[in-house]
């Protein structure tokens, strides 16, 4: 038989089985953590018609989408998830209660160039809060706290969630005389941390931005101390302009719930630099940075935006929302040897080796471990006992489990525990307790060393 | 502003939160299942290499693949989760232990005329067990086990696992003379649920079967009893043909195991007419019906087969899986009104609704909730008090908590179940714990009713 070189795309991650577990336990980590901040699930197609993905149009999106004809049907694979979750509000406004407040992890699609961890699909975590008209600040408010318990719950502890507002920006350069300008000014600040202030200001200056008023841009952005302390700060600034003092007013109010939100000071900052390049954000927006690995960017971003679905309804649908981008973010954190190695991966936490032909006394063992909620894997291969133990190792299953004739007939099992090499024999419950505890313990892990 | 109307294309399910909300819970049932049976997840991309993807070639699947070029790459959507799973086995043969047991939730794709309860994308729940050269039986003896577990964690009651094994079907075919029509006629054995004991006789003779062997053929598959009398019937063949001998052991073993494995005998039949269409089958086939919905056909099918990889290997690979389809299941359940409303479907547990226009005790009754593990929504909206309760009963939730200036100096909250329309006023801690010892209780019901 002619055979095909098996093979997967450049650009498409794939993981071993081990590496799938820890992806797993993010992925749970991500949804029950949303959960419990009242977001529902979503779940909506890879492929939409292209006409409904394009709405908006153009730009690099339009060049990267996948994009094909079946029948007589022009067809696009999602390269986002806020473009669908326009399209299910607008679609399915009138049977939603507002605020909605979903969750979509899945898959996205850009045909990026191949490129060491550029991936061309790749998941998206996303959460978005929509309002039918108006919505409170509220929602802009608990972000924050969404993040700090996503990220401390996956095991990471240093990082910071950085938070602007866009009014503030918008005020400050409005009453600079700037509007016209504001688009390319939060442009070039946003890059701020990575090209310095002075090739910032030239930019500024590129920008058509007098000496002057450069100045002026540089020193408000670079206003430094605590939230409180800039926050004091900016109150210099108002009175000046409506937009500045409603994005003022914002903006405390997102720092100022952060103690009862459970979010500790030194994992938050207010930073004026933060713009986030998308024109679409209006109020709140987020960044959030691994401190020891700033040269990673942003890990889980966001804002506030007024308008969700405008290429769809005429319905004013203003929204708040968050993205990690997850495949990326698995990438870099393996690659800087940050997934941790003490959680299991095994498949099976209890791998049973009939040692008897008759091997009923092994499937009652295994049912009686399984209803107690171990998982169980029963070998059934006729190998030599070395084999099997071999394959233990290989899985790398933390406890295995013999049933030989002596231990049938005396109606125990013996146990191994794989980590220590201690073994015990004990009746199949008791035994099936003292696995239990085992494993609870190592499962209250984290997925991420920090 | 020109608008886009908002559509979902025909043939892909999107669901309403409520819905999801089950959905998920269907998935998260598998998954549990799975693992518990020692599966490891497995996530493949959806696009692959054509070549790689239609290694097989031929036939209806060609037909309804989605295909496309992006660049130079011949491109295609999985249309099933098999093929990418040979790939991957033989891709990563040198990393993987053997018996490699794993299992995936995933969409797939075929361009399948739309109608009515007809998926162009849909979700398939696979599990396969991969042996490196030879599989042992308790491979195939615990597929039932897996079956039976994974439907009434799901709250079904009224269904058949449905077994047969292709070797007594081969063997038999093979002492009638019969080996070189044994796939036709296994075709046609198929139906005989659908189309009756006469109209299959006249196709085994449309096959060329003489009317003496299509008699003997009909007798065979209409062996009645239970499972141990039909193996007692079948013993009568004994003797004759190796291959059937092999298979009526390996039927014995499959049937011998089940009390061990925890599966009734009421929820398990010996069915001598499944033979599953396909051609790569060897051993053990097996099919799911709902008692009381024969109309839906098999929900969960599948069996032994060889060679998993020979397209891409020459490492013999032997395995034996099942699958459901998954977004079928669903609208079908739908449909027959199955899904159960005794499940919390909101995206929350509790609502707290802020009644003073200081909400910080508001966001740390919340904080407190979360931390005790329950799924907390925080309204942040400025609206009258009906509207916020309109929102509540809008969304479904069980408990809303009300923040009052009262409760805020006396240190309490006034929380209402708003399924039996009770309130009562407690400390927040206090009500924490009663109000999760509610959706504890609530939240143990099964997805569907039968």
């Amino acid at each position: 038989m002619e055979r095909i070189k098996p093979r997967t795309l450049s650009g498409f991650m794939e993981l071993l089985p081990d590496r799938q577990a820890q992806m797993e336990r993010i992925m749970e980590t991500l949804r029950k953590t949303y959960m419990l901040y009242g977001f529902a699930p979503l779940d909506t197609p890879i492929i939409e018609a292209s006409e409904v993905l394009l709405a908006k149009g153009g730009g690099e999106t339009e060049k990267q989408i996948y994009r094909f004809e079946k029948g007589d049907t022009d067809l696009s694979l999602r390269f986002d998830l806020t473009v669908p979750l326009a399209k299910y509000v607008a679609l399915n406004y009138g049977q939603l209660a507002f605020p909605f407040r979903r969750y979509q992890i899945g898959k996205v699609y850009r045909g990026e160039r191949a490129q060491r961890g550029r991936f061309r699909e790749f998941y998206q975590a996303d959460i978005d809060v929509i309002g039918d008209g108006e919505l409170g600040i509220l929602n802009e408010a608990e972000i924050p706290a969404i993040i700090y318990r996503t990220f401390t719950q996956l095991g990471l502890r240093k990082f910071k969630i950085r938070v602007n507002n866009r009014k503030v920006l918008n005020g400050f350069f409005a009453f600079l005389g700037l509007s016209d300008k504001a688009a390319d000014i939060m442009r070039t600040i946003d890059k701020i941390d990575k090209i310095g202030a002075d090739k910032c200001r030239a930019l500024l200056l590129d920008d058509g931005v007098s000496a002057d008023k450069a100045d002026e841009i540089l020193r408000f952005i670079s206003i430094s101390g605590t939230s409180a302390e800039k926050l004091q700060a900016l109150k210099a600034y108002e009175g000046k302009n409506e937009i500045f003092d409603l994005g003022l007013k914002e903006l405390s109010a997102v720092a100022g719930c952060l103690p009862e939100f459970g979010v500790p000071a030194e994992n938050f900052e207010i930073d004026l630099t933060i713009a986030r390049g998308l024109d679409y954000y209006t109020g709140t927006v987020y960044e959030t940075t691994l401190t020891e690995h700033p040269e990673i960017g942003s890990v889980c971003s966001g804002g506030r935006y007024d308008n969700l679905a405008e290429y769809y309804t005429d319905k004013k649908l203003p929204g708040v929302g968050i993205s990690i981008g997850l495949t990326r973010l698995f990438f870099v954190l393996e690659e800087q040897g940050m997934l941790s190695d003490e959680l299991i991966t095994a498949p099976a936490d209890v791998l049973i080796l009939p040692m008897t032909s008759d091997i009923s006394k092994a499937v009652e063992t295994a049912t009686l471990l399984r209803e107690a909620g171990i998982r169980t894997m029963l070998y059934g291969e006729d190998k030599k006992f070395k084999a099997k133990m071999s394959y233990a190792d290989k899985i790398g299953v933390p406890f295995v489990v013999f049933h030989g004739d002596d231990e049938i007939s005396q109606g125990v099992v013996k146990v191994k525990d794989m980590k220590t090499g201690e073994q015990f024999t004990e009746q199949a419950e008791t035994a099936a307790q003292r696995i239990k505890t085992a494993i609870d313990v190592r499962g209250t892990g984290r997925v991420i060393k920090d």
